[in-house]
């Protein structure tokens, strides 16, 4: 997730003296289908609130387009730029979230525990009627929207979490998670040289190994898109606009790697992936947030997305994007990325 | 040149609140055949004094090799690292030149004129007998070298300032000076979002018309190696080490671009060239002297620079490299690079 805490600043708090540590996420109840943690899924209930240049809500985005969820679990966008209270309404008329009421989304934080001391991250779920936080476990929301949502998922909605498959994803995602994911935060953040020549190694010798994998499979688990793919697209997508340069993940450029640059385009072209991504979002919040990283807070303008339209050939290696199921119809209107980079 | 004024903090000098704007040297002695600003060309007598990271400086590496001057105009190489005095000898036994016996440039600038307020830069070259500096003036050091030192050139050595193609190469270089050898700087040490912005608009459309301009030519001007060329490939050859991301030249890596990869790469292997280059040095000067772009200091690990010695192809575009001359011979013992790429 993307944390920023109240009281140090506009998301820095990652970028100290100390080695840099994802913080675990505190509210961990779970909305499902029995609702025995309290939160029954309920279509209109619940609001999804992201920031668009956050891998980890974004997450969240891609599994909600892809299931059609989009009705049932309405969406809040974040301004990409925190201030010293976190993350902010501030795009919406009045600068406040027009169904939550709230200007900060560490209102709802409040609302569920007072003077909750920790950070403030998203994705967060909210419970619409009180206010409350419900969630804001980035690694279990989006299994919950393929699993416990499923009643409202849309007809064609595809399995993102099959059961069978489910560990080996789960050992996929755990590889992910920590050499890649969270690898290019640790490279950006490290404070010595040792801390980010570890990530950075451990990072490339992962995706070199991700590569081979995905050489001649279309997906990372089985002949379809599942979680494991949302969770390493999120990152793919940000890597030649922010990670290369900003965080310093320089071995090479996404785009200098023929097999992750093919399968990052396929997801990319695929509806419910780059329909979800806002690269103004994405480049403003890195560069301008990251002050202790990026004191002058000028946004590098390279490169160009377009790119990401380009032919990726990678049907040739056959697989069934949505499995038994069917590609998610276009994207609501009010949720259209005004800068979304369109063939 | 590489300036820092030794009140102003290391090498950060460029970096305030002001537009970038490189200061002109301030020595602008020439040293030339005929002696008349009382400096005539000798051998043994002079001493150039280099920082390997600075693209000024290595201007006139190059030209010295490809001219065999080397035993006639001897050689200091300074630590990457500027302190507080600037450029040091801290690589040399007991941190001092063991020709000049100073600790830091600033003393020969200091015996020149005393109390001298301004930047102290490299390239420098200094009258050994004296001890004083005879210039900074990066400008013309180079031009002089090959106008000017002629009757100490070796055997075969090439004509890179041919009085015929003067102009077109003034010409060239005036555009590539402006645009991409001080345009990365601008672009680099950019206080503002618009600053930034033209500086970047302005490199990558001059570096498209070189790359149109070399598509079918194997040298910039003419169709051997010249004064140009050395100008250009300074800072192609820190282009994806340091310009791409510390400096956020991003709209695209020079490896990206065949034709200006491929002629920086011809250089690269020609003798004179790569051979004088060194990545350690270059990558350390950048990410930790310019603390007001990069806080924590640390050197971004990528790319690897052993691409340069891919094959370009460029021979088939025929050209002579050294015109009627011939090829430099090998680097003197004592002047080899210890991190230098080689084949």
């Amino acid at each position: 997730m993307s944390t920023s805490t109240r009281t140090e600043g506009t998301g820095n708090s990652a970028y100290g003296r100390k080695p840099f540590k994802r913080s675990k996420s505190h509210f961990a109840d779970r909305i499902t289908a029995d609702g025995r943690d309290g939160w029954p899924v309920e279509a209109g209930r619940y609001r999804l609130v992201v920031s668009r240049a956050c891998p980890w809500a974004s997450r969240a985005l891609v599994s909600r387009r892809l299931l059609g969820l989009e009705e049932s679990l309405s969406l809040a966008v974040t301004d990409p730029i925190q201030d010293d209270r976190s993350w902010r309404f501030t795009l919406d008329p009045g600068g406040r979230d027009p169904v939550l009421g709230i200007r900060f989304l560490s209102e709802a934080y409040d609302a569920r525990e007072r003077d909750y001391p920790g950070g403030v991250s998203v994705p967060a779920i909210v419970d619409v009627p009180s206010g409350r936080l419900v969630t804001n476990d980035f690694q279990q929301i989006t299994l919950d929207l393929a699993t416990e949502w499923t009643a409202l998922h849309r007809t064609g909605a595809p399995d993102l979490y099959p059961e069978p498959l489910r560990e080996e994803i789960d050992e996929v995602m755990a590889g992910i998670y920590q050499d890649v994911n969270n690898g290019v935060y640790r490279a950006g953040f490290a404070t010595t040289q040792q801390a980010y020549e570890d990530a950075f190694v451990a990072l490339f010798r992962r995706l070199d190994e991700v590569s081979r994998r995905l050489a001649d499979r279309r997906y990372l688990v089985g002949d379809s898109i599942t979680e494991a793919d949302i969770r390493l697209f999120t990152t793919l997508v940000r890597f030649d606009a922010v990670y290369h340069g900003h965080f310093k993940c320089n071995r090479a450029k996404l785009a200098e790697d023929p097999v992750l640059w093919a399968y990052a385009r396929d997801l990319y072209q695929t509806p419910g992936f780059g329909d979800t991504v806002d690269f103004d979002h994405i480049k403003r919040h890195y560069y301008q947030v990251h002050t202790g990283i990026n004191p002058s807070g000028i946004v590098a303008l390279g490169p160009d997305p377009q790119s990401w339209l380009t032919p990726h050939h990678r049907e040739e290696l056959g697989g069934r994007p949505f499995g038994d199921g069917t590609a998610p119809g276009p994207v609501p209107p009010a949720e259209q990325v005004p800068a979304a980079v369109r063939p």
